[in-house]
C-alpha cells in the first residue's frame, strides 16, 4: 500500500479531458485529471460531481449560475444538474465518481479511464 | 452554489482530531480536518477510510507497515483495516467517509461532527 501522489499521477500524461483512475473509495474512482478549454454540457442522473482543483481555475458553468475554482477550492455539482467546465489555461483536477460514470453523462461519448 | 475553499474552512477553527464537514457527495461528508499527535487505534468494518493531505505530514500506522503521506498526497485505508493516524507536527488533511461514520470507529467514543 502507498501514498498517491497526484503531483506525480499528472506529470505522467499530457492529454486534456481524459481522466486517469489513480484509487478508489468505495464505488468510487479517484481521479486526476488535465482540463483546458471548454468541455461538453452534461449532467448525470444519478450521482454528484466531485472537483476539487489541485492547480490553475475553472469555472463550472451551470444554467443558473457559474461558480469559479481555484486551487484548493472543491465544488459538488449536485446530481441531475447541467454543467460545463471550462478552463481558459490548463488546470489539473482532482474528480470523484462512481465507478463506471461516463464523463460526458452519456455512455456513447464517454472517454475509457485508464488506471495509472 | 459556492466554491469551499479548504484553506479558508480550515483557518476557521484550531481544535484537532475534531472534523468540520463542509460539503455533501451523494452518501459522504467531505471534512477538514487539524491533527496533532496520535490518534487511536481503530477500523471502519464498512468503509474505506480517505485521507488527502493539505498541508504538512502524517503517518497512517497499520499493522503490518506505516505509509507516510505528505501535502498533495493520498491514501484510502480499505474497510476493515485497524489504523492509526499519526503526525509529528499539525497537518491538516480532507477526508471523506460515508455520512455518520463515526471518527474512531465506534459511536460510543466517536465527536460529533460540525457542519460549517
Amino acid at each position: 500500500m502507498k501514498a498517491i501522489n497526484l503531483a506525480g499521477k499528472l506529470a505522467s500524461f499530457d492529454e486534456h479531458w481524459a481522466p486517469r483512475i489513480v484509487g478508489q473509495y468505495n464505488d468510487n474512482d479517484l481521479m486526476v485529471v488535465k482540463v483546458k478549454g471548454e468541455f461538453v454540457w452534461h449532467d448525470h442522473a444519478d450521482t454528484d460531481d466531485l472537483f476539487l482543483v489541485l492547480e490553475g481555475e475553472i469555472d463550472i458553468e451551470m444554467l443558473a449560475e457559474t461558480v469559479t475554482l481555484r486551487a484548493g477550492e472543491m465544488f459538488v455539482v449536485p446530481k441531475g444538474v447541467e454543467h460545463r467546465p471550462v478552463a481558459r489555461e490548463e488546470a489539473h483536477l482532482l474528480i470523484i465518481e462512481p465507478r463506471n460514470t461516463p464523463n460526458t453523462g452519456d455512455p456513447a461519448t464517454a472517454v475509457t479511464k485508464e488506471t495509472i
